[in-house]
């Protein structure tokens, strides 16, 4: 798929499958069966549902996990947004290919395939207090890249990303989408009170060069977004349009991922937030979302790592929905 | 093990080893080295330090993680507190038996032996709004039981339950040793709200028929508990001295072990809580005993089921920790 236009993309978005309602309303039917009180097993059983919904079938399957962790550069590293230097990126994902990354172990304690999409990791996006971080044709082949890396027969997607500096560009596009500057600002890697000034000057310098064009969504993540921010935009719109449900890693992701909540109100309901980091943005983005995160670890790493941590947690809960025995097949005495 | 008396009890949960300072260390050393910013795993960092604490090594294993599930019948349901009829316990029973319940697809899911263990089930305590629940032998053979069904050698233990009304035992045993009753009293299995006033009842009942032991965590645990919980808190005893870290499970698990952080400050440290359950009180017992849960998924089930599911977190935690590369090996320049 190649998006020709801005428009041609804002149509797609709004063009959305809603899923299977009555796949999902046998999983509640069966959930209420089986040898357990109603509703005890928790966010385990909506989960279920979620799964049957988007993969359109009564029986969700786990069988075909995919990772894709995309990594792209950033010229407002320039501004001295980031801790760590800026050709780290580069040798991140020699690392990934090598094996010796989080996010190699977490793929394989999750049963989950491993894809690294580097979208023109040599050559950084323009610095966006001086002009657009991409251009329209830039973006769009970015989008593109990253909707063709998603296979239909999927069965589940966890999202991440790689990029020293995409903190910065991911509370730019929360600053543009949702307002305000200082709430969206966190040290990402580790960056100190110094760096933390550069970051939020830096976004704010951009929020007043690219005044013109922030109501618009596409354009925002185009103006002030990264690569591998609009790679996870466009895999997230491939998803739905294939039927497969998504988990959603940390700020960064979740930030790349806003403008499709902002072009039609049930954008996002394909994904889940698989968990809140500590990035200090990503509680507000998650709350402003209405995306509610399933657990709270501390992680702030990326490279879907959070995502790829709840994978397992979705294998539990359908290990539970196919495997469990019914009150009526196990001869056990229902609610008084 | 067989403890002869309240006293000899209270003595060995006053003796406890407390785990290797110098292999948590090295943990934190080799973390400290990844291919990641400084504490970015978040608690699946810590969470590898406390294994290599509590197993007493520096490069901690989960090889043989088991799951032990203690079921035990309840005199006090002659009041009303539950909403399942009480053969439920036993059905249940032979539910695990039969592998039908919620806990054996977690337990296969998290590549774990499932082990259950059956506390007269036939026999329940006594009702503890007219006498004790247990006289001084019966609690200390529930403890022996739980202390023995721990084998040297185990790598991580997950902890739960089975036993309808041992809510209002929990409660009981939180009452007891935390004051209060209605912050502890909750739906458990679902009851309504005549039932919870039942419930509410039966523990106040209960706190002044006992009114004068309630003092004693232990004696508390043998007027008001019940026999899967004391062989949980002998369980966990049982783990300290032999060397295994503890999952808790939810709000029975969590005042099971109450005691044991009574009578020791660190009596609990080779313990994680590993969730926050939905049951009413659990939120507050957990602050009340200082644990942080690891996550929140809206979980009521019991049988272990929350704490098993974090055993693939401490999985993927380790898989980090053990193969990652280091800064140096991969090549990755590091902070600047």
């Amino acid at each position: 798929m190649n998006f020709a236009s801005f428009e041609a993309l804002r149509a797609a978005c709004q063009d959305l499958p809603s899923g299977s309602q009555g796949a999902a309303d046998a999983v509640v039917r069966r959930q209420n069966t089986l040898t357990k009180p109603q509703g005890s097993l928790g966010r385990l059983e909506s989960l279920v549902a979620w799964l049957a919904r988007w993969q359109g079938r009564e029986v969700p399957a786990l069988e075909r996990v995919k990772v894709i962790v995309f990594a792209g550069s950033h010229g407002v590293t320039a501004q001295g947004v980031s801790a760590f230097p800026p050709e780290v990126t580069a040798q991140m994902v020699a690392n990934f290919s090598a094996g010796g990354a989080a996010i190699n172990q977490l793929a394989k304690a999750a049963g989950a395939e491993l894809d690294v999409v580097a979208l023109e990791v040599e050559r950084p996006t323009a610095d966006f207090t001086l002009a657009p971080a991409m251009e329209e044709g830039e973006f769009l082949a970015a989008i593109g890249r990253g909707y063709n890396a998603v296979e239909a027969g999927t069965d589940l997607l966890a999202l991440g990303e790689m990029g020293i500096g995409n903190t910065t560009a991911a509370a730019a596009i929360a600053s543009a989408l949702f307002g305000g500057v200082d709430q969206w600002v966190g040290r990402g890697t580790g960056v100190d009170d110094a760096g933390l000034g550069r970051k939020t000057a830096a976004i704010e310098v951009a929020m007043k060069l690219h005044g013109e064009i922030l109501h618009d969504p596409l354009k925002a993540a185009a103006a002030v977004g990264g690569r591998e921010l609009a790679a996870i935009l466009g895999a997230t719109l491939a998803a739905r349009h294939k039927g497969i449900p998504v988990l959603l890693d940390g700020f960064v992701c979740t930030a790349a991922v806003a403008p499709l909540g902002r072009l039609h109100p049930h954008g996002l309901d394909h994904t889940r937030a698989a968990h809140v980091s500590a990035e200090a943005g990503h509680r507000g983005l998650l709350t402003a979302m209405d995306l509610k995160p399933l657990f709270d670890l501390g992680m702030r790493l990326g490279e879907a790592s959070g995502a790829c941590l709840a994978v397992n947690i979705l294998r539990s809960a359908l290990a539970c929905h196919t495997g469990m025995a019914s009150f009526a097949d196990a001869g056990v005495s229902e609610k008084g």
